[in-house]
């Protein structure tokens, strides 16, 4: 089964905005076992995306359509497609007394360009008509063609939730079997990586990929085959035998971020844990209550950016700080102790680094960082030297730091 | 003049890898006053890139074709060419000479597969023969058609040094300039933002877009004519009326973040701020520090997840967080006090509030948010009633915390 991806936007066209949601569903097409035939960005010119739309539904299976679906005057795809198919739009009913209802509520105003969103091509089926979400399925010449909204978190939450299963119902094909495994990795380089795997000598039906997504390195397997059994022993083989090779450099698998697999960990062993931080800024903190649930293990943190937050937050002394300087492995050592024992917390983490772009010196570069990891027993302290912008290194820090949670957690430091 | 670009390989149509170069191409035509009428993805395979680029040369001024002209058995865009184009592939004698002496240097034996790479098709004039990039232009149909690598660095390099440089001579058009400008609003939605605009009635040959990237709305105004001056003057005069009609939801241009534009106004008015945050969990902290220089006027930050954290670090008394719970006026008021007091800062913000998924009532649902703002002689609280996941309710209300001391920096509050 073949589709074609159409992408609209002159924001697109004229490089301002990085096309991410074409890659996003040529993944999860290919993924899912369909071929892209073709993937086109064009602007908002209504000929256009008329033109490049019925050539698409003439050579391939299914199409998918992004972008040009909300309610400003730049927005022109319903009118393109209306011309192109001819189909005159109509309105949604179930929309529009949504919209009426929301806008009721909201200003007791039930006229707004919002309305714009219920207006749909003939034969037109919204998505997910109860959700604010733009997003709509027509089935021309026999085929499924669908409409979604440029806004990357809506594209892929309408592509994973409606396009995928639909097209799976549409086209099913019981002897087309995929399998995909993501393996996660830090602190090891991609050529490392890879020179390892390729010692393994592999079953060569698994096709492994490698993603470097700064500051990790993501691996993934794919398999294909008519026997859903099959498939699954050569990825858990494969896998298994990558991680025997790898060992703990690889933390998780597929959706595991490290700040998941720290809390994980930290539930399991009904530990708490509290955070000082200086160059990475409330990075760390940030990334540990990203995760939900995050409230039961994590107590909280000190960012503490002045030397003056340092001693008042921390009880760090004022001559430590005039003696080693702020990074240095002594005021690691005592940002850990200090938020330890005045939080109450199990287990601390702190990181002191110069970032850049400014405060380098000859003896402590751009990059240096310290970290400290205190426990009621006893405290670790490690340094690194980091390369990059200061973005890079303070994503790079706060990842070095996660790790060296995780790695305590699991006996490994 | 317009242009199309087509990217070629299996590793783009799969999703496997991410297209890069046709948006670094189109960033870097449009800014040189070209229009792209189309970009296209396609597969290895001949008569797909054979019909792309016929099509392409039949209604464009010139097409760029990335990928495919490596040395492996899939780099098919050479033979598609020869195909489409009638062109048959002939060696071109000064990179077969390069290549046999490289080769006779390293391995003593001049017969290698990288001889691939001197056959082009007929016309072909390499861009750079003496490189170890393939590479080349090829006129047809009086047309410039240029032939790129796949990989990000040689394609960029070929395309600011060659591709830019001969396209400016061939359609050397001394008339011709664009202007590019965008303003960055806060809290005001697309629908009422494009009313607002659309009532200005303004010169129609500034080209307006919308693009929400949550929480913002980016609207960029895009000016094309023959005088430098009467550009600048027609953007200049467009984004007067609009911020004029829009006011202080606009509250930055281009590049400038909210957190630019807080440091900024604190520098200016050289006052030091820090933080109490509960519920956005450091992500403010986070995005103050990531700007450069942030040191000069952040002095940190307490992430006061569990009420003993903010007891502790924050001086609020245990009664007060009984008696009113940890998320309401009170305990914003005194959050954003105790760390005004503890840190010595001249300003302070915090923020308290149900990010969700879990932990929401009744009478405070998820997305319920309070905010304080404490400077030496007054207080601030406000309410915020959020929608959303955990990581929107997250961003939002740290977007909306650094609009709040934006808004008191510059008296709007």
């Amino acid at each position: 089964m073949k589709g074609e991806i159409i992408a609209i936007g002159d924001e697109l066209t004229s490089g301002r905005i990085f096309n991410t949601t074409s890659g996003f569903a040529a993944r999860h097409l290919f993924d899912a076992g369909y071929e892209i035939y073709a993937m086109h960005t064009i602007g908002d010119t209504p000929e256009l995306i008329g033109e490049a739309l019925r050539r698409a539904i003439n050579r391939v299976d299914f199409v998918i359509v992004t972008g040009g679906l909300g309610t400003t005057d730049d927005d022109l795809t319903n009118e393109a497609v209306s011309v192109a198919l001819n189909r005159p739009t109509m309105p949604n009913l179930e929309i529009l007394s949504q919209i009426r209802s929301h806008l009721n509520k909201i200003s007791g105003n039930p006229v707004s360009p919002l309305e714009k969103l219920a207006w749909l091509p003939k034969g037109a089926e919204a998505l997910n008509p109860k959700s604010r979400m733009a997003g709509y399925q027509l089935v021309h010449d026999s085929k499924p063609v669908f409409f979604l909204p440029g806004i990357p978190s809506q594209m892929e939450h309408l592509m994973l939730e409606y396009v995928l299963p639909r097209l799976t119902i549409w086209y099913s094909d019981p002897t087309r079997e995929v399998r995909q495994k993501m393996l996660r990795v830090f602190n090891m380089n991609e050529i490392d990586v890879n020179e390892k795997i390729a010692a393994l000598k592999l079953d060569h039906s698994v096709k492994i990929g490698y993603y470097p997504v700064f500051p990790e390195l993501h691996i993934t397997l794919t398999t294909r085959g008519k026997n859903s059994d099959e498939c699954d022993i050569l990825i858990t083989q494969t896998a298994n035998a990558i991680t025997s090779s790898l060992g703990n450099v690889i933390y998780g698998q597929n959706q595991e971020t490290l700040e998941i697999i720290v809390g994980r960990l930290l539930t399991e062993k009904k530990m708490t844990i509290a955070v000082a931080e200086s160059c990475t800024g409330g990075l760390v903190s940030h990334r540990l209550t990203k995760v939900p649930g995050s409230s039961a293990y994590y107590l909280g943190g000190v960012t503490s950016y002045a030397n003056s937050m340092k001693s008042r937050f921390l009880g760090i002394k004022t001559e430590l700080l005039q003696k080693h300087g702020a990074v240095s492995k002594e005021i690691a050592e005592a940002m850990a102790k200090g938020i330890l024992a005045s939080s109450g917390a199990d287990l601390s983490l702190s990181i002191t680094g110069i970032a850049g772009p400014d405060g380098g010196t000859a003896e402590k570069p751009i990059g240096t960082v310290y970290m400290g990891l205190a426990a009621a027993d006893k405290t670790y302290v490690q340094l690194h030297h980091f390369e990059g912008t200061r973005e890079q290194i303070q994503e790079i820090s706060a990842g070095t730091g996660l790790d060296m949670v995780r790695r305590y957690l699991l006996n490994l430091i």
